[in-house]
């Protein structure tokens, strides 16, 4: 049996990224506001260091490194936000990083990564599994890894999104946030039972990957191929064993929207209210709006996880 | 000789605003302070209601109207922001707004003068003037006309941005501010010199249309064709009768940038500051850039004029 985090994990963990990650702002919309007949929050992770959430988790589980392990250094596997997280909260805290990133990642990710002084290696994505890799180099050089959501630093991080959201505008009837691996939404889980216990809290994952809404309905991790979906951020293929079962004892439902209906968000959020949103970032609001009918008059909190999208895609997506 | 507004018309235009404009956040970026060497801070008025700085002249101008002003309404001339925000403000206050608009107004802008219920009368950019087709409707069916930006009520209520900007950060040493008309550069300068004397002001054209700086720089109203640039909002001919002595008194320089630099800005704040905004409310960043050398280690206030782009036309600009 796994011993799970709680809020008081949270709690340590907001102590630990306070003056090094953003507080965010929470926008609001009176159009929104109209279109919904309701009150709606919007925390807006965007508007985090490095473009999203992933920066507070990374932080936080690199900041309780012992002497050995940040002289040793860290290792992780990703293509997306958390390489980026890792590779700055590391040259923050001036822990060498080594990133794991599959040899078709975006060159402008790879840049990035580089760019915060990660040591990028490329591996083949069809051949080489990233998890072995980042084991490996684990164990023959003795650095920490630090996996994108399953591990209880990394999770407790990701919830000091939602109590600041919480402290600001105090509770709500219900909470849309982003689903892939669940780390974002398992830390988020224990600051909604503590801060707004009754509080609605829906996972949002794209209907082309619905492995997190399957798994919850069940009530066992369900394993999927990686799925084709605009959402990169939610292309996760399965629940973690940490964040599964805070999910199953603390998340109300898991729901799905369409890539097209991100898209409309993208294009509302952009004109609308002048933020840039990546795709992945919209999946909470598309959700919200499908379900608006049901929450007439009620106070609704959107999780916006991140806006890294390269301008030529934005362009691509949202001017077609 | 015109009497000029002076501070305490803006300290009025802030009063009468309060609660019906949004006070725009103030954003900063650790890469532009590292990239300037210096402190920089954006007030964003892209986040404003209606999308730019104009509601707030507009609604402090109206707010004015006396019972039978407010009931045979108002009148205005105007393609861009300044239609939306008197028709945006007249619909707040109960007052019928026409809006004289020329027939290849974008389509969307005409919807959304028409959506906050703007009664929109077109004409021919190339066979009629504006100005006279408004001054006409006004004398007709006694409706007051509140111009783009040559009007005291109009230039005081656009100095309450300045005034928040300098509420929420204290003193600057540089502020650069864009430039059309004048009516955002007046108001800003009368809080200028009231809340920061020494601060260095500059009001910022597009290369293509420097009548502005023709003017300051020669101590007289200069008239030219209206300029070819992406700055739609800077595409006037000529300052006011209002606008131009209070920029020649308080106003230090007038600089340009090249359409090249407005959207290198814009990419940049959509890119790494997550903000939309549209190539005239980037004239003042882009003139900063331009001069950072000259301010390193200072306190530079960046004013955002707005943030009114169509998406596809943002797109086809910022991901060529």
């Amino acid at each position: 049996m796994l011993n799970l985090p709680t809020y008081d994990d949270v709690i340590a963990a907001a102590a630990r990224i306070e003056g090094h990650a953003h507080k965010t702002p929470v926008l609001t919309s009176r159009t929104v506001n109209e279109e919904f007949d309701a009150q709606v929050f919007f925390k807006c992770e965007n508007y985090q260091r490095m473009g999203a959430f992933k920066f507070r988790g990374a932080f936080n589980a690199l900041s309780k490194f012992s002497a050995a392990q940040r002289n040793a250094g860290v290792v992780t596997f990703s293509s997306g936000n958390h390489a980026q997280a890792i590779a700055l909260s590391a040259k923050l805290l001036g822990i060498p990083a080594t990133i794991v990133m599959p040899h078709d990642a975006p060159a402008a990710k790879v840049a990035a990564t580089k760019g915060y002084g990660g040591n990028v290696i490329i591996y083949d994505r069809y051949k080489e599994d990233r998890e072995q890799i980042g084991r490996s180099l684990a164990e023959r050089h003795g650095l920490t890894l630090i996996p994108p959501y399953d591990h209880p630093d990394v999770l407790s991080g990701q919830g000091t999104a939602a109590k600041e959201l919480f402290e600001e505008v105090g509770a709500l009837d219900a909470l849309f946030v982003p689903l892939g691996g669940g780390g974002l939404l398992s830390g988020t889980a224990l600051s909604v039972r503590a801060l707004s216990r009754d509080c609605q809290l829906f996972g949002v994952e794209p209907e082309a990957g619905n492995d997190g809404q399957q798994s919850l309905r069940g009530g066992s991790i369900i394993h999927i191929d990686t799925p084709k979906t605009i959402a990169d951020g939610a292309q996760t293929q399965h629940l973690g064993s940490y964040t599964f079962p805070i999910i199953l004892r603390d998340v109300n439902d898991v729901l799905t929207v369409s890539d097209a209906e991100l898209v409309d968000c993208m294009a509302f959020m952009a004109s609308r209210m002048k933020t840039l949103v990546e795709p992945t970032g919209c999946l909470g609001f598309a959700a919200a709006r499908q379900r608006k009918a049901q929450f007439k008059g009620k106070r609704i909190g959107v999780l916006i996880s991140g806006g890294n999208v390269d301008l030529a895609r934005f362009a691509s997506l949202v001017a077609a």
